[in-house]
């Protein structure tokens, strides 16, 4: 399809109007609290993982209601920290695969966290073993996450992994190669979207980030996307409207409260953005509406940028975006040779 | 790709060595016996269909785990009973959906009862609201149900949805409807496989079936199916083990365990199977190697026949094999005009 | 493509020009004149239909040129008549099939009456066995039905169905089952087509139907339709036009006549639209021409209501919408109970 | 697919058991007698062709049933004959189209006769208006001509091709341009199907060939044909029995009549043929079966050819046969230089 | 994706802001004066092309880069000359094949020069044998030719290629066989790209043509092109960038040089186009942009007409095409009957 | 396709004949020598790779034909050697793109070289920027690198990539990171092919391998690659012979000296290759062929290993591979802890 959605002058001016449920603050208070009631018992145990250069620590800490959520943290060998920490969450389908794999930023001088995606891994393999311990796994759904517990925020999907992605946070700072002052997220696409809410929900949590750097990413802008776009996930909605055609409304209305473009307008952290115009996983324009109200509700001035990729699909900037990225954490961190 | 797999003289003589584990028949023993510690529970409400010659019972029973499972009892309308009845089991992704539909075999004079299959239903939307209420829905897996919990035999999916079919022949018994021993099974493809699994645990249930009806059934064979087709959803498989590729010894060794060539083996009801010789989704090879496995470890003669579609795809006989299968069916109740 | 047309908003609103031939009334007034020089001849003969609560009739009649049409008419067990009926016709490729299957209006408590559409029915198969008995029939044309005698509007396919449409009407008024007064149309896709033509001829043929449901019709609005979607059937249009590069004009002249945009805007019966907003085969712009238009030529106020399933490709409502046409049809015979 | 079928070796074995009909040879006689009771009424008019070296008459004579069948007789500018010729006979959708098209062999310095296949052309467009003027045209049928009248080889289509295509030597043998002594047949896919019919058939008509050319041609093995590949146009076979899964035995039983492989056997002119081993629309195995069989139940020795395009799909040699066919051509006619 | 440009409204009044850069003019004199340091050493040798109405000779003369270019001039046999002169340019892929191919125009009666295109020739195959011969062939390009040497126009292929199809208009006229003064050019996609390049450059050789006939043309508006449509050999360039992607800037800097809403301005030779508005390989709005702007920087009033082609793809016209080029090019030779 | 080769069974047997030319050997020492008549002169330069445990160089050296190849040549920062050293090549499209990717070998402590294929390095993007520096790169051929000069061993691509790859040894060998006598090679598809190229031409160059680790390698047993599988690049060859027919005996000619199955027939060094069941693009029976065939024609016993992943595509076995290779990489340079 080439170029399908706006065309780069309105995408930057794209501002569309994403309904935010009245009570998204709470809900996500409520339910960071709610988490908050399970200890977050987070365990760092080296493992080998064949390399020189890198250590890896196998992490577990409790994620929503408790399940157990399993990461990498990787260091460079040797490091005593605390270090300038990037932790990073996957792509539909990924998990933090085998510990000699995923380390660019721990590469770079800082400690890097992958964390797994709760019940998905399937195409990482090896140790991506974190289920979606939940009771509402198993509400009636099209084939994948996208629409798991859909019907209700309290029991949706995103819930439980949003809060993760916040318990992650806090899992990282009880190590001491971790310095709690200087963390950033990022992701790719589903990990994008995550960063995003991320850093929403981080004040809700009281922590501060230094950064925000979403590559590509997914999970803005449902609404749209699904009327833009055929390509899997985001279909994976429409397959479910396609049945039960009488739950678009409060299906529609659940998403709202896991909108990037909701829950990234609460964002204090500067941001670093990538966005592909010929992306028909995640398109343009849902990823410029999570863009443009980035930070908009926060209260303060929020930087940010957008890294545009004119003629690529949804593998967006690849290793061009890890150099912008490269330079970017070291201008967050302070750390710029 | 037209004709893909075995000729038709040799799909007649396929015999192949599917492993059965040495504890198949204890494994469901155990699963039936573990169903039973909870309280069956069946209840039968009647609701408005909107039809004047059919009444309808929205029906719920306690399945695998005692999660409740919904079904519709369909009956002539002003029937009292006791009816020869027909238990139908969805294909992959079907519901019992809205209470006007699905109603063959009581438009033919039996009561018919459709059981919803747990954490599907999206394709039919409405009514079919079943959950898959387990603590092992969230385990990894591809998007689907393929691989929920496949990892072992006691997690695996189908473990709770084979137990559900069987607890659906407990729960119609009760009603004043159907006469209890005049009751066959039948469905396609996910419904066919359903039907096998029931009609070989009905023996270890203590309940004798008249007949066994599965159209172009899934479930069978699963590696011979996984190495010559590429379609839904046998491919969720592929997938897993694409990702999970240490998984391959793990994963078959469970599928035996639900694998139809096993479990029709133990059969004793007389069967009509069909099958289509372009048949991607479930391939003939699949389906023959089922069928002629059928009933042969059950230490009785067992009648079976099957419905050969040259020419068709999936979608199998359609209104030709009901055409066929109400011959068959009035034949096994002695209903025959 | 996901939503690929107007929005539905725009939708609402559409109301696009769509040249109505001088002498559209005229040329359907002869052409029904036309059909009655050959006598009607409907007969009506049961068959065993292998079901207890439904008696199926064998309809035959003369259709367009005396052509023989058959049907079904499907009645509740023991009905003596006079019922409301409805009268179904058929999408694409379908034909009246099994007389078991397609009988849902009579487990309404109604008169049910299937057509098949001539020299069609393959995808049906069984008893479909309806000929365009026509010297028009091998005209030059594409693969399919959309062109054949397209080149004028005398010896267009659509000219003889529409009619067979109609006669279906005077057919089944001649059967003592059947209310003459209270007679609804319906069908999806073609059948929808079909309909919305029947809708509007029958005031020119002496009829008043009390009722016209047509789902995700077909057969509107051809030119958008060819150039906004490449799918089958429209794009047999396409196929014919790449190729007689020269006929664009006569072949547009032609379809003006057959138009549901033309045609609905004769009818009189209060209608039930459907239409699916990502309907690649019927694209909704087409749907929503003739709703905007149906009635609108007819002197008379009509009521007239769409249904809109947002999230669904040509398949449409399916069952939610018989669930509404049952409401539907109940208020309009006042049956409701 | 690449190469799918056969390997060379056995490709150049393959003899399969085609079911050639008791009265194959009595039906076409009768087939050939039967339209001898239409007069010929061939006629010739000059048009304007706009080319310089190439003169063109419009041509017209009774087909089958009597049905004005059109073609072009194009010869060298000022030539006057009588003239080796070349009759051609197109694929399936071609027509004769415009008349400065499609006289390569008249550039060659022969009379060179193409004839429209009644009902297509439309791929070609232009004047390629030949209807297909019969009672059966309108019989169900799939899309496309495949189908239409296969319940009986009485009234198939391809009998009325067949004998339009005998009747194009009868035709082209009265004018002053054609040595009537000097006639080849050819064409690519059905236009080399319905070479091989023509060549079988011409002795029975009492014509006299002296090559038929028939380049990857179709219409041959159709049982093999319909089993390997799913591309059109023999998908039309398979969609028919996908529908009307009872007709197995009667399609297959009409199709005997015109399988090249059973009428190919009939002929004594020698043949150049060609084959695309990648050719999924007219597989070689079904290539070769009609070549294998080519001339073995004529009586006499038959010289024979074959021109192997190892890597081509359906375009076959294009302008590499069409180079080795000058040549052969040239040695048939004696026109070598 | 049936119509999916503008609509033919919008198209004949799109004129796109397409940048040509400052020294256009210069950078096309530079290259014809190198390409002048070359001898052209254009030779005529006749061949046997097996036609009896045509005379071919095999062609060979110095492109850019002295490399030797292949091309056939076929005449009408015994002709002597000076002919009126068609000049024809092969689509993407295209070579000029074997001798008794492409010459419709010789048939006509005038010369017809196919000239190969550097590199390409692998569709049809045979004598097909000129390559790139130039230091800049294997610079990093994606594979086919449009990006090699995409990062500077002195390295870029089409610099060559548009150099040998100004060449070939030196070399025909030194052939007794053409009339110098009565020449025009066509092609049909990148054909037709190549012969609006030679018709805005042949001022620049001091060449006066009498005609541009471009059908559905390649190589213009490369952005848009490149931003409408996914298909091959635009898709080439997106690919590139995909990769490259700091190189947008670079390469559509370059392409301003070879664009033929460029090239085309410059022309003064008036011009028949040709446009399908469903080509999705040469979209209609890249077709018009070249068309609105053709011969508009010339300085002299040019008339051009263009042919609608509403219901095709990219096969364009054809023979429909072939038809009005024969009315029109006899009419700017003077040549009509 | 799922499974569309043989059997695993059958691959472990599979020692097909592929012809291999008597001359292979003599070629191949002429193509080393000749390449030594170009000065190596390889250089190496740091660069900033923003990354703090490796540090990076950017190396130039002669290749074939004294063309300027570029690579990247990773090391643990503050690393000295000499160091066990692993040479990788490149897939398809690929490069050696930025310098902070690509260096999982330098990260477990080796020295790891990355190598540009010469006018490939266009998926990469970035300082991927070697040109395929020859004259013989402009050859006609199809799209892609596959055919450029496919008519004769001495101009064929890939001629001058191979001798790239043991130029490559050479180069490393001069860095005082490097021990000379601690070298593999590795690489996946292309990359593979050209490792087991570089395997078999290292001993003709005097180099001393220890060992060779292809993943799902790509150039090995072209013929059966054509035959089996349409997916490119390997189609390329198809499509060239698709229009050139006649090349069929000389194109494969010319792949007999490239081909793996050939040129690992002739190394030494141990060997630790991948395959994957379901691979497409280069199909298991043609990396089993060059397997089988590896070290079987170098007079000395050699050992190998293959891990099979029998669910995947070319992906092949990725991170697992990866994770088997850090063990053999350990053991062959007794590097293991």
């Amino acid at each position: 399809m080439a170029m399908f959605d706006l065309s780069l002058d309105k995408l930057r001016e794209y501002r569309p109007d994403v309904a935010a449920p009245a009570d998204l603050v709470d809900f996500w208070r409520r339910s960071i609290e709610k988490a908050r009631t399970d200890e977050l018992a987070a365990s760092f145990t080296e493992v080998d993982n064949k390399l020189a250069v890198i250590d890896t620590y196998d992490v577990t800490y409790a994620g929503f209601g408790g399940a157990p959520i399993k990461g990498w943290l990787h260091v460079p060998a040797g490091a005593t920290g605390p270090l300038p920490t990037v932790v990073q969450y996957h792509g539909y389908s990924g998990g933090r695969g085998f510990p000699h794999a995923t380390n660019l930023w721990a590469q770079a001088g800082y400690a890097h966290f992958v964390m797994d995606t709760r019940g998905q891994g399937y195409s990482a393999g090896g140790p991506s073993n974190t289920a979606d311990d939940s009771a509402y796994a198993g509400l009636n759904h099209t084939p994948g996450f996208m629409t798991a517990g859909i019907s209700d925020p309290e029991t949706y999907y995103y819930r439980r992994v949003y809060i993760d992605a916040v318990r992650a946070l806090e899992a990282v700072r009880t190590s001491p190669f971790v310095d709690p002052d200087k963390i950033v997220v990022t992701g790719g696409s589903q990990g994008g979207g995550i960063s995003i809410a991320a850093a929403g929900l981080a004040g809700l949590a009281g922590i501060n980030l230094l950064g925000c750097a979403p590559d590509v990413p997914f999970l803005c802008h449902f609404q749209r996307a699904v009327e833009i776009t055929d390509k899997e996930p985001y279909a994976e909605i429409t397959r479910y409207l396609k049945g039960f055609r009488d739950q678009v409304e409060p299906v529609y209305r659940t998403l709202g409260y896991f909108d990037g473009v909701n829950l990234g307008s609460l964002a204090t952290a500067p941001a670093l953005f990538s966005v592909a115009l010929m992306d028909q996983t995640c398109p343009p324009s849902t990823v410029y509406a999570a863009y443009n109200s980035y930070g908009t509700s926060s209260g303060v001035e929020v930087g940010k940028d957008m890294k545009v990729y004119s003629h690529n699909n949804h593998e967006g900037g690849q290793t061009y975006q890890q150099d912008a990225q490269l330079d970017w954490f070291a201008s967050v961190f302070g750390t710029t040779s």
